[in-house]
């Protein structure tokens, strides 16, 4: 079996191509998919529709286009890892996490230990909460093991 | 008909009552449910079944007592509220957000406009975005209104 | 058991009225539901949330207001009545029963014969097709009969 | 991942042609799906089965035998592109829209703007609106892109 | 808590009474529904909505005015009771079963133990076989009983 | 896209085979799957587990065994063939059908026209009625056609 | 809300009266259901349908009149307590709670601490461990609280 | 079609490899998946997200990292394999059952006779009873085999 994982939260670290690395160097049989993380393009996308004037819908369209693909990406994915790191919002993460839990997708919850408490409710319906990506490859070693 | 409505989130104002007064006012036949609202009986919510040192460990048995409330109402919601103030991360409520959509339960959010950018996500998957406790009610009069 | 009878389609002719009225004159346990009728209504529903410069982002806002309401009536009905007047393009009309049908909801589809033919895949996923409302009200008579 | 894309709706122009011809042109990894959209095939597809002297059952056993077919590709697709022409009622269109809703699948609209208002629901529901094939591709080649 | 209990097949012997009568002499709190088991009616349903020559299509229209009913009342139901007589094809009763054993709905199938054998698949996914009306009763009194 | 197909009901006449011929002969992109079709194995498929006095458990046995098969391979096809001879009870068949029809998926009927009364509930869910495998082969041509 | 509580497992202490004492003298809005806890009713349910020779025969005949009633109970629960004594294998708790687990119903475990370890995937998809029915009526005191 | 067989329960005796030596004689189209059978590599899964005092969530940090793997492998598999020996309690393997059971899997128990009575829940909405490796082995011979 190969392994679909959907990597969903922070843009501003290297975290997804340390774990792509950590994945690799073991051979582990896994396909990563995400939501497309270059924030510029990722913030104009609905702009190939016709420009906005009212900054709320030139965000609402481009949130919908990119949610074409984050959709089908999460409904399709195995396990999710969801990173929050120290700084923004990161709705969209917990949006993720609650989108896999809605749908019996398993996930990973990836942060430093000083936002547990408000991240205990996604943490509560995470499967496991990592703070290093190099745990998070030890899990996925783990768990796609052969027997 | 009755509709459940389920409200997300801020526990700091007092944006559930005014929902509520307003809403009973207008007569209208609509039952709300929330999560416990009392942020310490929250937070103490698994100590029922013991002290735990680990401060992780106390939070994740709080998050799942809850969550056995929470999973429940929302799952038998016809319509979310879902708030984000001005302060606090609020994972929680993107979370919940996350459940209703990838459910099908159509959820309208209420924040202060300040915050589009970073609830673009949560916003894209809303059937509507209010400012104010009285325009969710003015809707929520709309859409349960008889013929 | 009482039915939940969803309405569908035209807002022009009074066929809402008179199907409630041969029903009610039966007294057959039917509770009627609908799209708020009122057009003018319908259209503006968005603009309790604020006034909308653009004419697509209004309608927009307006129509997602609605499908609060009308999701949630379509999901919990039993039987939809999915009517098609001979003038408008009732797009909206043939959207429900496209919901209807990959919901597994049975629907009666209400229209002349003369737009039998661009109405076929519409007509193909229904379980009858009535020309008049009173076809329509001796149906549902024979559906909710006891014994 | 390789991307279905079921393409519904108005058969008297090239656009499916135009849009699967850009796509190619960026070598995206997608397969297109469609209804059969040879008019007299698809209108005759039931007599395959014997003739009828009713149109109303020609059209109707025509529409069920299409439906073997539009059903399976809808339901095993993960993006609809749905188009409305400035001729003919479309209603199927339409209704392959709302299966897309009820299912969850995500679907581009692709009509011109002197259609919107009476498009409103259908557009309310869908995840983008187009008005050329080029801006169509446009927003495939983002979707379907890696990392 | 109430039962509904939907009863399938044979429509020319009083098992239905005979059932109904066992299940009020204990009181047990359970309301039963079937498809119109008038003969007659049946078969004329789709007469309401115009007559047909063909007798295919007659036969057609009065099974899918008949299948509005018995669709929702099956989706409905607790507990179904699928009979086979002596006589009769009876290819209903096992489509009916079928249904509720896709839907996850219990079922006991009543019957002679001469059709054992051709009805194997049937029962294979069936709770219970019963032989008489009166054992049904019992069986129904059991699992809908208190505490 | 490859089709699954499964073939459900009678084992007494080559039907499968012709339409196997008959696709093979277009060469088109189906998979044909089945019950076990030798009908002492089918009877004997429970005796693997040691023998069974009492002959309905026997029957009872070997039709769970085989629906093992049967049940993963209706869930997994996109079309079922359903076909019934001018012998036998085939309940098997129409309880098949009914999965299908709770399941979604479409199913074309294969018989004769003097059972078209007694099959009106199997027709009446199905998405086409052909009495010769030939008609099958020909719809299964153009529902599986590119383009 | 009125809420439905599922009580699974061990039938030979008092654990059932206990909880529901406790939850009355409270005035919870709760109903309470469970499989028949009378072993030899429970063990006996099949015998209604005819005696059976065979001992495997005449458990699984009973076992799956028994389920009837479990699967729908625990289908229509809100929340499921699942009970594991100090004594035998009771298996089918852990059966019902891998249901619960599958169905998305929360479950709360009741278990004393030496048998933690062998239960720990049971544990791990539950809400709640508790070791005292006391500790369960404090949480669905605090579970089933107004506002 | 190739058969994803999902091997659940007891760790200490080689039944798996029997069946899965049983099924490569006979070349059958099978892929065997598994939870991780190494008894302490399962036990100290968690491990490697940081140790832990308390041995409770010692266990319930490793039991949600098997789950990640094994609720991933049942949702996929088209057949379960649920094995009871004659020592330890075994509850997860009555779990996975009860998960197969709530998913529609169908699933074969294997295990010797002296255990029947306490496994008639399990055995119950079993598809087969097995006692030996070998049995499995013809019974899966015969499920997957062609034609």
């Amino acid at each position: 079996m190969n392994w679909n994982v959907y990597l969903s939260g922070e843009i501003h670290t290297d975290w997804r191509d340390q774990l792509k690395a950590g994945c690799e160097a073991h051979e582990l049989p896994i396909t990563f998919t995400s939501a497309v993380t270059n924030h510029d393009a990722s913030d104009s996308a609905g702009d190939i529709l016709g420009a906005e004037d009212n900054s709320f819908w030139r965000d609402h369209k481009s949130a919908k286009v990119n949610a074409i693909r984050t959709k089908q990406l999460i409904q399709n994915c195995d396990v999710a890892v969801v990173r929050f790191g120290d700084k923004y919002k990161q709705w969209n993460a917990a949006f993720d996490a609650g989108c896999c839990a809605a749908l019996g997708k398993p996930y990973i919850t990836l942060h430093s230990e000083d936002i547990v408490h408000p991240l205990k409710e996604v943490d509560g319906a995470a499967m496991a909460w990592a703070t290093t990506p190099e745990q998070v490859v030890e899990i996925l070693k783990y768990v796609v093991s052969q027997g």
